[in-house]
């Protein structure tokens, strides 16, 4: 199967997984749960699954733990991006080309969502059935994600987004910010795959989360390059919103011709980490050339 | 030592614990941090700790598993005040007599500083050092916590009193309603201190279970009566706020003596399933009686 059409496959079976997870939830708050719904079915690229799914093929990690991580992952994901929406935060309506949920229902009922969304990430990677060395390893796979969902996380890098926003900051702060804010959970993908693999070695340990690190950056630049370059249309939101909000950008600081500088830099080192493991990692090489390519 | 003496160190205990827990972070988001610190320490009355250690003694658990036991839940708890004070929820500007999460910062730092205090939750509680079997129920620690958080809990009784406020629901809803929004994180707290119990026999651990739901309910109806007798100065906030927001009580199902009552009928309920233990129940006796009893 090549990349895209496997992309694809990903894709449907997430969505899937995820109809099934949320339907499995009984009826006694209907507006919640359809809340939950709308903000984990509306249109996800599934990156995040993706990556996981290759890193775990790539480890012979058993498809029931894959799919268990891409779930907490991806409600996580799902919640972060609703209190992101929310009027004293990016204040969005649009997302992926549909309402956000605090626009589809109303702001209480979002702020819920994503506290619920977030809850049923732990609860989900608590009770499902995995292979039974994933099992063994199963209060670590909540840690890992517990650290990059908070503090030392994606809410960490938030608060720096926020306390940044309208100030100016150099390009190491802006970095961390985005290692915390988009890359924790990139990274996350990656290390909870690793903990289920058993026999890893360091060296390809350590070098998969050195690919993670750097496609995790390269994923933000190009998040930063496409708010300048791309059409509201092929994002699903408006362009040029980062600079209405005064946020601190690649292209801000380097110019567009440097951050692109920068996004191919990334993406070659990311390509480095992975020349020495002893895998076939074409796929992985496919994913960071999505990433950096993608145009919404 | 007495119940008030031991409820007094509990609370200092508690405190203090949670104190270091946060002076732990680092300092990468400085504001985040101090909204996570305000609505962690900003005068709890520490239900919850006490009665997970007063379960815990009864039941010969560790102390360093209660303590573990009891963070996590206070992480919970605050975060749940956070979220349901901010102006889409409840919109209080008081708590325990102190500004608010989103007033003493501001909006997006409350919505975050919820998020991350619920991820440091569950981080804690799958990091932090535990006895060789609470360690080995980790998982199933984990699990009982995040569902008492979220969809099948305090989320969930949260968005039921969402739907419900301004319209009018019978007393078998109401009591659903705080069953999940207040009574399920009670019930975490003896489900998760009889997890960590060694041969724990199930009459036991169903007395237990069903004294926590009995005295869950009494604290809200004890709740409600408060905000229709209590001033605002006992109460830390202002009183009547049920009525002003159009909210389902037991007062407004019951009448004020109806809902005293019925407030009664629980704690007598309460005490029976606890009437045939083979333990020393009176601290469990006193902290029912301390819910029912209290006035603020």
């Amino acid at each position: 199967m090549n990349f895209t059409a496997l992309h694809q496959q990903i894709k449907l079976q997430t969505d899937a997984a995820l109809v099934t997870l949320i339907d499995a939830l009984p009826n006694h708050a209907p507006r919640l749960k359809a809340a939950m719904h709308h903000s984990l079915l509306a249109g996800g690229k599934r990156m995040r699954p993706l990556l996981v799914q290759l890193v775990g093929n790539a480890l012979d990690v058993p498809k029931k733990d894959q799919m268990a991580i891409s779930m907490a992952i991806e409600c996580v994901h799902a919640y972060s991006l609703v209190h992101d929406d929310l009027p004293a935060m990016d204040d969005d309506d649009l997302r992926r080309g549909q309402p956000t949920c605090h626009i589809a229902f109303d702001e209480a009922t979002a702020i819920l969502a994503g506290d619920a969304l977030q809850a049923l990430a732990f609860s989900h990677l608590a009770d499902t059935p995995l292979s039974d060395f994933a099992h063994s390893r199963r209060a670590n796979l909540l840690s890992v994600l517990a650290q990059a969902a908070g503090y030392m996380g994606m809410c960490g890098g938030q608060a720096i987004d926020l306390a940044s926003t309208g100030k100016s900051i150099d390009l190491t702060q802006l970095r961390e910010l985005h290692k915390l804010k988009t890359g924790a959970l990139l990274q996350a993908c990656v290390e909870m795959t690793c903990l289920v693999a058993s026999d890893l070695d360091d060296h390809t340990k350590d070098s998969l989360l050195s690919y993670a690190r750097l496609i995790g950056l390269a994923f933000q630049v190009q998040d930063d390059i496409l708010d300048v370059e791309g059409s509201s249309e092929q994002l699903g939101k408006p362009a040029g919103s980062d600079i209405a909000l005064g946020k601190n950008t690649f292209p801000a600081k380097l110019g567009l011709d440097g951050a692109k500088a920068e996004l191919g830099k990334l993406h070659e080192n990311a390509l480095q980490a992975l020349a020495s493991l002893p895998y076939n990692t074409d796929s992985l090489i496919a994913f960071s050339e999505l990433l950096v390519n993608r145009n919404h």
